[in-house]
Order: C-alpha cells, then structure tokens, then sequence
C-alpha cells in the first residue's frame, strides 16, 4: 500500500503544482492513495467548495486542514457533505466536519487524521488524549492510519510521533511550510516526517509576497499578505509505503520539486 | 574559501559525535574554517570554558550560541576572554559577549555573526535592524560573511533570508534542533538553510529524554529534562562554498549522520 | 452567607498578613466561610503540607491554587490526603488532586471550584466547557458555588464571567497580583470580580524583589527571583454576601491593606 | 497642575461618555491638562482625523495611542500633521507619528510620553532603554512629565513603575481595559496606576459585544467583534496633582462612572 501526501498547498501557484504534477507523481509512485493538505489552497487562507472538488478531480482522494480551516467562510456551507475533507480532530467538539475519515482503496481500509498543535497555536483540545480515542476508534476498522499532524514547533511533533511509534502508520508534520530532512522509520514501524513542507511560491516567504512580510518585520506596520504569483513555483510531498497486512511502514521518502530540484520520471 | 557549521551540539552526545567526526569531515571536505554551535553543549543547556576550548582543540575556529548563552554561569567568567565565542549580536546592549567575530584564515578575513530571532523568543533588539549595522561593520574589513541566525519560526528566518540576499556570503538558521531540506543559494549569492539541525542524541526529541518531554505533553507536570545519554546519536551540518574575492557563496550542501544515513568517506 | 477570599499569598511576608489580619478581617465581617489562594505561598512557588495546615488552623476552610501549583514537589506527597485543597479542575485529567471540593458550613453546602485560563498560560483542557460539567455536578448538592479563575486576561475572565452569570454564586480571578476596580453583581445574580490581588509584600513587583525584575528586564540575563522580604506588605481579599436559598450574590466588597490603604475596624 | 487622563476610548459608546462627562469632570476637578487613550476610539480599532479632532473640541489637549494605533488606515494620511497625538515612542524608527510631545500650559510645559510593552505584544523596541533617552529629551525642557504605558502584564507595568520612579512625574497603564485598584505615590514621588481602565461600553467584554468573544472561546471559530452598542456605558480616568515647581506627583485619584459608581458632582 502505497501513500502520497502533498504538503500545505498554496493559492493558485500551489493548485497548479498539484495538476500539473500529481500525474506525473502518480505515474512515477503508483500510489493508492493520494491525501493533501488543502489549508491554504484559496488565496492562502482556507478552501473553497470548487477547490476541494477540483484536487479530487485531479486525483486525490482526501484533503487535511490546518489552522487556517475556516479562514474561507463558504466552508461552512459544504464541509458537512464534503465526505473526503478532514480537519484537525481536537478542534472544540460543537465545531463542523470531522477529525477522522475511512477510505476504502480496492477493499482495504485506511484510516486518515488531523490534528492540530497547541504550542505557539490556538488553545484547543489535547492532541495527546485525542489521537488515543482516534486510533482506537480506527483500530476497529483498519491498522493502517496516517496522520497529517498540523504543528508549529518541532518537539510537539517528535513528541507526538514517538507517542503513537508502533500504533499508526505514519505521522507527517504540517504548518512550517519548510521540508524538514528528518524522515525515518520509528523503532516500532511508524514512518515520521517533521514538516512534509509546501506546495505554491518557492520565491515567497512561506508562500507569501516576500515584500509584504519584510515590510511586516521592518516596521511592524500593518500589511496585506498576498499568494507570491509572480516567481517561480515548488511542490513538497513525501511518498510512503505501508505493509497492508500490519499497517506497519515500511518506508518514506521526500519529493521535492522546484527550480533547484527538477523533477525527473 | 569553504566553511564547514555544526548545527546545535547537544550535550556530551553531541560533543562525541564532533570529536569523532570533525576529522573525518576535514578529511572529505577540506573546510578552510569550521563553526559550531555550542549553545547546549554543556548537558543541554549553555556551555563551559572546558567544552569551549575543546571545540577548538578538536578543530573549529569558532563557536556561536542562541537562546541557551546564559544557562551555565560560569559563561560570565570566561566570556569576555573567549575571542572566538559570537553571542547574538542583539541581545541587549548591556550583555557580556560580542555578536560579531572576525577570523583570519591564510590571510583572507572572514566575518562570523550570531542573532537571535524574536518570534516565540525573547523580545530583544530588532534583528532586521541589527543586521544592517553588522553588516556595515564587517564589509569594512570582508565580503565573506557567515550569519547563524537563532530562530524559532520558518518566517522570520526565510524572511531574514530574503532581507541580506546579496549581502552576505551565508546565513543559516539554528535552534529547531531538525535539519530541514530548504537549502538554496538565493538570486543575489547568498546561501540559505532554514535550520542546519542539532548534533547529538538520534531518538530523543530534539535531544532531550522523550519520556520526560512525552510526561510534560502528557500531564503538565514538571518534569526535569536531560539529555538523552542512551540511544543512537547524529550530526548535522552543512558545508559551503565562497568566492573568497566576491564573498558570493558558490554551493551549500546538507550533511546529515546517523544510524539512517551513514557517513561515508 | 458571607465568603471571604484572599488573594494570591506570597511567601513568608503573604503569610504574616493573613496570620495577623484573618482575625481583624473575622471580627469586622463575621464570614461564614473563608477561602485562600496558596499557590505562591511557599517562597512565591507552590506550596507545602505546614503551609496549608496553617492556614486550615488561622481560619481558612479550603485552599485553591493555579499555575504554580506544582512548584513545591511534596505537594505529590500530601495533596491526595488534604480534603480542602482545590486545584485547577481542568488541569489534565491524570493530574493528582481535585477541582471540586465542598464545605459544609452549619448544615449547608458550598462549592468551591478552581480553574485556570490558557491566553498566556500553559495549554490545558477547555474552562468553558469544563464549568458546565463541574456546575452541574455542584448543582446536585447546592446551589452555592464559589469559583477563583486564574487568569492571565482580562478578556478570558471576562468571558467566563458573563458565561456562568446566573449559574454560580460568584467568580473572583486570581494570578496578575493586582487588584482590579471592577467588583460588580452581573445582571443575573453572580458576583464578578476581574482580579483579587495578591497577599504579600507592597513594594516589590508583583511580590518578587523588584531589583531582580528589573534586571531581568534590562539585560535579559537569568536573574533569581525571590519574594521581597524588606518591604511593607499588603493584603488583597474580597467579601461576599450569599442569599443562601437562591445562590445569589447580594454584595461584592474590596478588601485592600497597606500603608496607603490602612485597615480600620 | 492638575492632570486628568481617561484610559482606552471605545467606539462610540466611549465617545459619547468623553463628551459628555469631560466638561462634568472639568468642572469637578479643575483640571490643566487633559489626555485621552484613543487607540479604540474609531469602532474599538484605531482612530480617524475626525475622532482626533472632536476630542480636542470637546476639551482633551492629547491623544495618546497603542497596539491598535494604525488599525484606521487614513491615520497615515494625518498622524504628520496631527500635533497632539503621540503614539508609542518605542515603535520602529522608521514609523510615522512621534512618542513624546509637549504641551505649554500657561507658560508650564508637560512632556507627554507614549510607550507599548512587549510581553504578549509585538516585539518592539525596549520601552526601557526607550524611556531613559525620552526623559533625558524632556528633562531639557521640563520636569512634568506624564507617560501613558500601553502594556499587557502587571509586571511590565509595576517594573517600569519603579524603574523610573523619580524621573516622571506620572506613570499609567492602558491596555487591559480594566481599572486596577493599586493606584498610589511611589517613594520617589512618581504617580503609578497599573491600569486606568477602559471608557465605552458597561456589559461587554472590553467593549465588544460579549456574545461574539463568548462564541470565540467557546468555538474558536471566526467571529467579527463588534463594540457593544447596546448596553449601559462607563468612563474610567485618573486625576492628579502634580508639584509645578518639581514635577514630583502629590496625588492620584481613580475615576470610574458607571451604573455601579454613577457621578457625583
Ligand atoms: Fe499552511
Ligand atoms: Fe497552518
Ligand atoms: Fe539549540
Ligand atoms: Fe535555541
Ligand atoms: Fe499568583
Ligand atoms: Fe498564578
Ligand atoms: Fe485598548
Ligand atoms: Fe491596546
């Protein structure tokens, strides 16, 4: 059982990445299963009814959240009947969608989560406590669970990831935007990534028009933070393979893509 | 002109990991000068005059620090006598230490800086600000500038980045303790990287015993951080290549070691 | 019913004014119960067994705590066995110790409740939706209910104010050490106070010796910060009065002694 | 020299308790100068030249400001010109407006100061080592001096207190919105107040509408706050008098007018 996920997508330079290449992936990687981050997949803040389809048109078959959730407020219309959508699962309980979504892939089911950090981020639900109810309730149904852990800093995630080292799948980490170079396999056949990075700009900051966020910096004053649409564009995804009968990984491996690493079939 | 930098050196795990193999470094890079930061060298937290002077004997030229400076007190006994200890530069003004360092190697100077971030840290003297004045102070005397900035989060660091493109040969982020896979030499010469990543203890989280840090997601509790003396250990680092006439950086490649990726001579 | 609580008790200097003045408060309002806020009591950090028996055998019928609750390791040893200790009931549920504890005064019940905030403090679990649950559980035994939120905001106070007006008989915040002007009676009935204030020394900040906090703000350098012993000393309390049928609140009265404010029967 | 300062003016509920009761408390205290907080005064978010205008007709002779200063965009197009604003001295160099202006009273001349904190606030520049240059700036040409600071914690606040005990004849606090109770004369003769308390709306929560901020905390979804329009309002203010000849404090009174504390002439 092979996995793809796209990390944070970005506005339309990110959305383009995905249609351009996510064939391309697929015709290199045969995954089974396509998952992407969809957090900032609307001008960088949110997803929109017509983006969510779009990205399973192209190929995917679930889209993660993130802090930037609700940033678009027409995902309030939708996200209850947006079956394939998944975001952070300790969000206050009274919040719309879901944390936690099975996929049926040719007769095996997968388990897919969000979840969200505290540290640094918004004070909601301990994500500790919550995947325990998680796995548990996806243990009923399948051992293979991955999950999209949404996090700023990089202990909350190592600790998460040895915390759930033998019970999940895979963990990968997202919200840095930044690919981190850490990924490995876990003593007891978690595969883990810290940050799996982003997908848009790869001349912005995080994203975002690099003179808007110096100028944040430099004078504190307030300023408007736009999609960079003008520069050159990068795609940041890992590609996993899962043992169906365990749901234990058996490896993990960074896609980068930008000018500085074309990509080759 | 190439310069080798170690990433955040944890504990006596890390001071073993540089004693072991800064040599082999030397021998398949041929660094004209070496940097590491010591900033918890000394069990996690700070660094002593011992340690600091072993790091020299071992083969750097220079150490520089972060948020950990002040842990161990003795630092304000020796500081002012280490010549080649670099301290972020905007801490404030008052503080023992310097931020900005100068090496003679062969003939050709090279100027070493250290700053902190502000985001999610301390808030100190404006780093963005501070950096013009360095800069200033040090293109007096060389083009070759190396910068380790100090700093929490990916934004203000790839900002940081952006602002001295053209201006300075490298500058490399610290304190994350996880090497991320962003390096690139910017438009203008510069060498990026958002964090080098630590040296030291391979499986705890970010070098620390993760049961103690899994106690404190877990509970809240105090729990008393070590460093985790037990497992497998790495090292992280990067090497650099500089036009020693222009001060532009010609390459930086990521070096990672450990028990998933082996050195190799 | 007449509740007096005192606020945060500092140190030795915290715990001299409740030795001298708990009586002369008694004599002038004759409370039915009085309530005291120990997490600073030993040496500005947590507290210890003596302390809390002290303050049982000067007149307090309970103790409640916050984010210093731990500071003190014997409070592990004893906080299981004494009966009228109440910490943050929303602390992480494996926490030692309890956030709900009663009072029989004369054959009618109180409840005494403790919570913490989490803007600027320490990631715990949800105060809103934690006093639902913990009012309900009270309201089965009595309808009078004592809550101390420490709180670092004033918004976050606020908002739990006005969320259980009319629910409970009172909310007092603790933590920020200083006594706030706004006690008022809400419209449906429950007594408000933003701050109480703290018990302790006068003219150190916050009850530390000032002379280390201003270092600590001037250089950023690790400073010790002990409770001011030289000083004059103040204390910070409220009074309430209880309709003890409906668990209504009739009146909300400042208590604040110090050299500018003296105490007068 | 009588000063009259009335803390953080929200929206128009604030407004029309400002021109109101300034000309009730000018006849009650006679005072020479009077200040205003207009940081919320334009809809609880900035402030427009209009709002700048109406409170110097209706009697104010300044208007300070803080973290909310540049939420109106048009304050760019008249802060240059607008003599009597004083926004936080300690914000970027390269920011438009000033932190220190002075008024001439009858031939006396006060130094007015605007300074932000930086715990849980933006990282600016050190209002410390801010205020050491600014006195020395006013001391050349007056010993009255009154700073407005704009801080979030007690401890920034009570540490600066006596960090220029002494050197300013009055130190405020804004920003938190709730009138403390601690207002006093340092030893060396400085007026302090931690915090003076908001002017607008009675029955919200800081000004906003209070059902909004309750269904942030409970949900942490988007919320647009609002100020509240609806309810009864209060106006929060010092008085004090202040020796002309050495500018040290002789008195600060609190002033605070609402359904619970109506005025009295
Ligand atoms: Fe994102
Ligand atoms: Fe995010
Ligand atoms: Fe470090
Ligand atoms: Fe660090
Ligand atoms: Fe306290
Ligand atoms: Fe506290
Ligand atoms: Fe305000
Ligand atoms: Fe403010």
């Amino acid at each position: 059982m092979r996995i793809l996920f796209i990390g944070d997508i970005v506005g339309s330079p990110g959305r383009t990445m995905v249609r351009d290449y996510l064939p391309k992936l697929k015709d290199k990687y045969h995954p089974h299963v396509t998952i992407v981050n969809g957090e900032n997949a609307a001008a960088g803040k949110g997803i929109t009814e017509k983006i969510y389809k779009q990205f399973l048109e192209w190929g995917a078959q679930a889209v993660t959240l993130g802090n930037h959730a609700w940033d678009k407020k027409e995902i309030f219309d939708f996200i209850d009947d947006a079956k394939y959508m998944v975001r952070p699962a300790n969000f206050p309980q009274n919040n719309p969608g879901k944390g936690l979504v099975f996929l049926n892939v040719n007769g095996i089911e997968v388990a897919i989560i969000n979840l969200q950090g505290r540290t640094f981020l918004a004070p909601i639900d301990d994500p500790f406590t919550k995947i325990d109810i998680l796995i548990e309730e996806a243990k009923k149904r399948t051992d293979i669970i991955f999950v999209d852990f949404h996090a700023e800093t990089t202990s909350e995630k190592q600790a998460l990831g040895w915390y759930v080292d033998g019970r999940v799948s895979a963990i990968v980490g997202t919200h840095t935007h930044v690919q981190t170079a850490d990924e490995r396999i876990l003593p007891n056949g978690t595969a883990y990534i810290t940050d799996v990075g982003m997908t848009g700009p790869y001349d912005g900051i995080l994203g975002v028009e690099k003179e808007a966020v110096l100028k944040r910096f430099l004078t504190n004053l307030p300023v408007r933070f736009n999609v960079d649409e003008k520069g050159s564009t990068q795609l940041s995804a890992i590609i996993l393979t899962i043992d169906k009968k365990t749901g234990r990984a058996e490896s993990i491996k960074r896609i980068l893509i930008n000018d500085d690493h074309p990509f080759f079939t």
